[in-house]
Formats: C-alpha cells, sequence, structure tokens
C-alpha cells in the first residue's frame, strides 16, 4: 500500500483535488492519499518547497509525493520525477524540487502512452503528473518516466548568513498562529541570544514555548524545524507586526565568552 | 475497497462531514472515502452539479458519490439513488442529480430500517444517507432501497446556444484562480474565434494556456473540461470583470472560410 | 485496520496536520486517518470539546481520537490517553477531554522513548502525540503509556438549567449555515414552546426542520444532537442577531396542561 501525498495551490473548493485523486485511486486502487495542503498561494512556488519539505521527512520511505504548483501548464516547462532520501517527488520543474534534484536522481517525465486524453491544456495535474504519481506507487522504475535532467530549473533562494555576531535571515514562512518561522538555524544562536530585529521592532526575550512568553511580549524560540522563530502567545506576531513570508530578520549574539545576562 | 466520494455544502469547521464518514466506517469499515468537496455555497444546488459532473467520470466503475446539499431536510423531499456510467449517485431529489436520472436508473431511498435513529430531522447527510451509501458500498442491491423513481426533479438550466457566427453560454463556474468556466463546448469555436463578449468587456486573444498570455492581458482557452475558460495569467479574470457564476457570455466566430487574421 | 481521527487547530495551509499523519503512518502504516476538523478556532479549547463530544459517537469501538489544541504545548501540562465508551481519546490535560475523562479511565503520556526526536518543543502533535496514538492504534495497552491520572484538568462549562415554565441556556456552537445550536436538551421543551429570546429578540416560531420556515423567520427545532437550535431556512441568524458561541438563551415554556396555542 503505497502513500501518496499531495500537495497543490487548487485550494478545496473546486473539483480539482477530487479528479486527481480519481485518476491515481482508477490507476493505482490500493494507494493511499494523504493531503499536505491544497491552501498554497496560487502559483507560490516557494511556499510549496518549504510545506514540502517541512512535511517529507515525516512520510514513510517509498512515499510519492506529487506537487503541483504549475503556472506554467500547457507550456514547454518539463515535467519531473526525483528519486531522492529513499521517496519519490513529482513536480513541474519550475524550482519547486530544488532541494531534490540538488541530492537526487531527476528524471523528465515524458509519457505520452500514459497520460490521459484531454481536450485542453491546462490541468496535467489530472492528465499527466496524477498517472506518472500512480506509475511510480505500482511500483513502476522512475528511470522509465523520461531521461535524466541535467538542469533542473533551481530556485535561488537567499541563504541564511551567519557574521560575527550577527545573524541575518528571512521569513521562511508565516504560520495560522501567526508564528514568523526563519530560515536560521537553531543551533547558530549558540546559547548567545541577545536581540532579534524585524520590520523595526526589537525582540529581547527568548522561550522555550509559546507558554512561556507573557501576554502581548514577542519572544524567540526554536520551532518544529529546529529554526529560529519568532511568536506571541495567544496572537498573531505577524499581524501585529505586518510582517509576511520574505520579511528580513537580524538577530544580534552577545559575545562569546560573555557573561549570560538575558533569557 | 469500495470508493464513497462526499460532497457537501457543510464547510469543514463543523462536525457534520467527520460524522457523516463515521457513520460510514461503522457501517462499511473497509470502504474508502475521497473528499470531493464540503466548500459548496449553502444550498448551492447547480454548483454542486457542476463539481461532481467534473469530478465523477475520473473515479473507477463502481464508486458511490453522495451528495448532500440538501436546504429541504426534514420536509418531504425524496432521497434518491441512481445507477449510471457504471456508478452511484446519491443525494435528495432537488435536481442535483439531473445529468445521472437523465441516463441512469433512479430509486427513492426509503429504507427506515436501515436509517440512523436520531431525536432530530435536521441532517440527514448523517442519520439516512450515510446508510443508503454504505449499503451500496456493501454491495448491496440499489433496487433495494426503494421504489422506481419516474418523475424526479430535473434542473431547468440554460443550455448554451450556437447561432450562425455566434455563440452564447455563461459562465458556469469560478475557480480559485479567477478563470471563468463556461458551458461553451469547446469545439464550437471551431477554428474561428474573433472575439468574446463578457460584462461589457472584450477578449480578443486566444491561447493554448494561462502562459501563454501576456500579463494583464485576458484571454480564451480551452479548459479542462474541454469547453471555453476566460482567463488571466497569473491573477483573477473574476475579481477584475466583478463576474460570478451565471454570467452571460457571447463569442463571435470569423465567418466560415474567412482568412484566419487572429490567434 | 485501526482508525485514527484527528481534531486540531491547526488549519489546512500549513504543514502540520500532514507531519501528524506522516508520524501516524510511519509508525502504524495499517492505520486509517480521518480529519473531524482543523478549523477549531486557534486554542479555543471548548470549541473542540464540542465537536469532538458530536463527532465521535459515530466512530466505531476502537477508534482512537486525537486531538490537538495545545496552548500549552513545551510547558509542564501534562498529556492525556482516556478509555472512554469503548473508544480512545488523547489530547493535553487542558480540559478538553473532559466529558471522556468523567466517565472513563486516564492515564499520564508519559514515554520518553516512543516520542520523534526534535530540537524544539512547539509541534508535540508530530512529536509525542502522534507517537502514542500510533501506540494505541497499533494495540498497545493505554496502561502502558504512563501512570493513571487522578486530577485531570476539568473545563467549568455552564451547565443548561430547568426551571419552572424556563429554560436558560447558551449557545454551543455556530455552524456553517449560521445556526445557533444551544445546550437545552430537546425534551425539555415537553411539548410546551412559547417563546425564546436571545440577544434581545424573541423567536416564536418551532419547527420540524429548516425548510417549514418562512423566509427571514427565525425558528426553534430540535437539531442534530438533539439539543434546541435556532435557524433561519436559507440564511444564517448568526449573523443576522450577531450572535456567537456562548451567547445565553431563554425558552418560556406554556403551563402544563395549558391549551396547545402555537406551533
Amino acid at each position: 500500500m503505497k502513500l501518496v501525498t499531495l500537495l497543490t495551490d487548487f485550494g478545496t473548493a473546486d473539483y480539482y483535488v477530487a479528479a486527481v485523486k480519481g485518476v491515481l485511486l482508477s490507476q493505482a486502487p490500493s494507494l493511499r492519499l494523504v493531503d499536505i495542503s491544497h491552501q498554497v498561494d496560487p502559483g507560490d512556488i516557494p511556499q510549496a518547497t518549504f510545506l514540502l519539505s517541512a512535511a517529507a521527512p515525516t512520510f514513510p520511505k517509498g512515499t510519492v509525493h506529487l506537487a503541483v504548483v504549475d503556472p506554467g501548464v500547457g507550456s514547454d516547462r518539463r515535467m519531473l520525477a526525483v528519486a531522492a532520501s529513499g521517496q519519490f517527488f513529482i513536480a513541474p520543474d519550475n524550482g519547486l524540487l530544488t532541494p531534490w534534484v540538488r541530492e537526487g536522481e531527476a528524471h523528465e517525465i515524458d509519457r505520452p502512452d500514459l497520460y490521459r486524453k484531454s481536450p485542453g491544456h491546462t490541468f496535467h495535474g489530472r492528465d499527466r503528473f496524477a498517472p506518472a504519481a500512480a506509475f511510480l506507487a505500482r511500483g513502476g522504475d522512475i528511470s522509465k518516466l523520461g531521461p535524466p535532467v541535467r538542469t533542473p530549473v533551481i530556485a535561488q533562494t537567499p541563504r541564511p548568513r551567519r557574521l560575527e555576531g550577527r545573524l541575518l535571515g528571512r521569513v521562511q514562512h508565516v504560520d495560522r498562529y501567526g508564528n514568523l518561522v526563519t530560515d536560521l538555524p537553531g543551533e547558530w544562536l549558540d546559547g548567545r541570544f541577545r536581540v532579534a530585529r524585524i520590520a523595526d521592532q526589537e525582540i529581547h526575550r527568548e522561550a522555550r514555548c509559546y507558554a512561556d512568553l507573557p501576554a502581548d511580549t514577542a519572544g524567540l524560540l526554536i520551532g518544529s524545524l529546529g529554526t529560529v522563530e519568532l511568536s506571541l502567545n495567544g496572537a498573531s506576531l505577524a499581524r501585529q507586526l505586518s510582517v509576511k513570508a520574505g520579511a528580513r530578520v537580524e538577530v544580534l549574539l552577545r559575545n562569546e565568552g560573555a557573561a549570560h545576562t538575558s533569557a
């Protein structure tokens, strides 16, 4: 019973997700489906990469992850299948799979014989990606989907920087609670947190969990992905600061060896 | 392992969908559930018909589709089970199943012995429809659910019209991206598209896919159901034009044999 | 094939629900997942209790219900597993499980050997609750999860009151349709309904189902949980009255033996 996860920007009010599932279950009746999310902002490829990176490691080996955020559907953009970390990843070749093409084996999907016949060119999730995912879920060999891809599209994401006494990063994701999930690795704090700066505000408090924070006091903690997170307890910091994904974050550290005076 | 799909206007914030699933899984433990959507606008029967029509053909033979958009719940409106296209369709007799009662075998659901005992009359999705769907999913004979229905409620939907050089239709559905999915069959264009008119605007460009459209330029293409779709690339045409489902669309065609001057 | 239901305030736009499911399916591959809801308002524990109370009875014996509304995550609040009504309930010890700890067998979850290693303390749904639920779904003995809990947190919910000729209760839940689901048992009406008062309005009509109500006329009926419900037909009474969960409701009854003059 292979698992297939779905991550799209289709929303849940249309028939799009169901159509993809119908094709998958028609072609591989014993597979099991898990939704990651269908609420990716339309066309927001970096958001899809973030969500898939965060969720995929919790799934078993052999899982097939099908990610369709595909503003170029129907154009000559390629379709990819990637084997990486013992799992499979299927998506348009638009940068979405950047973390996995870097480490894994990428193949173009080029199997017109597998595709669903369709009058239009606007729904490859149903007509092409779903059959490719079903092929892998049935145990098909990824190299049979198409030729290796040597130059997949790579997203140019700014990387967090670790300078002397100073960390520079950005907000990767704003979650439902208004927590600001940054790209700064938690271990870079090194027990020397002094202050975080975001949107002209300073955050001085370090906490272990949300409940450690007094009301209306923003704090820094290590979030569920091991990165620095900025939060309020019981309210949305994103709303309070009017901050969105992409916002810059600066963390200042105490001098090494300096007395531990805060937190 | 029978598949049962669910389409409702229950939303996903209440316990309603889960209660239907609990009853289904209690009565037919091996069935498999797939959500089509629970975001149908409350009581919007034509929208439910559209979504079910679009999704159902992707599912395997034998699938049981349970559609509960039921403003008349608890009144004397009938409940229907229909066998059509090798699948089963269960819904209130309120027009929702119009496409399938036209071609298939319709039975009233009248099996008080199957119903869940309940103090109220407001949740037949849980108390009556779910047991009927479980009955079919267990392999029960549809004719055992109740007598044939000769005069089911038929939705009076305006049909698209094909005139000399001119197609008249309407927007069937506005999707998450703001695409306007019309009821005009794509083959009616016949390679002679000249201009589309909607909401006092004219659309002159024909495209194969969204990415073919320049920024801020509306275009016409063949959508995922084979019908004419009006779209922007990367933005919502529905919002730009303030158009909703039901809006009229007119497409003018070039004279037959006239030189192909656009697209 | 054990069933595991999920009820959270995670929303469906983040990776949180998928991560919980990934851990569950990694640790108990044959379990089956059903979402109750992930739209609980952030941190709204009473709402979670309401939804779980309403949905759980429809599920089979042996079902494991995992409910994560956990503003205290990472603090020293306990985690509970409860066996009650032939099912299992897992949640933080924050009052969410009040109806089940009252009647069932409650154990603390204290099995660091089962937990997922994680750098942070903000996502016990993934790191601790999911492994505990998988343990029960694999047939593990609840008493092996940790010691019995004698003094679980109990939510202090106001109870409805039945006075002479007068019922006092409150709105427990506002559903998607704007129906006001109260905590007043329907049998308390005793066939003597006279008038309901809410938000300075009076409701005089009693109905069997929504369709019995004339347009724009509010009515009282017995809802899907057997409690009194206040509703409009085809519109939202909650919006019309600007009423939210918690609002007080008063129902006046006719004198016993008085002539039945209304409804």
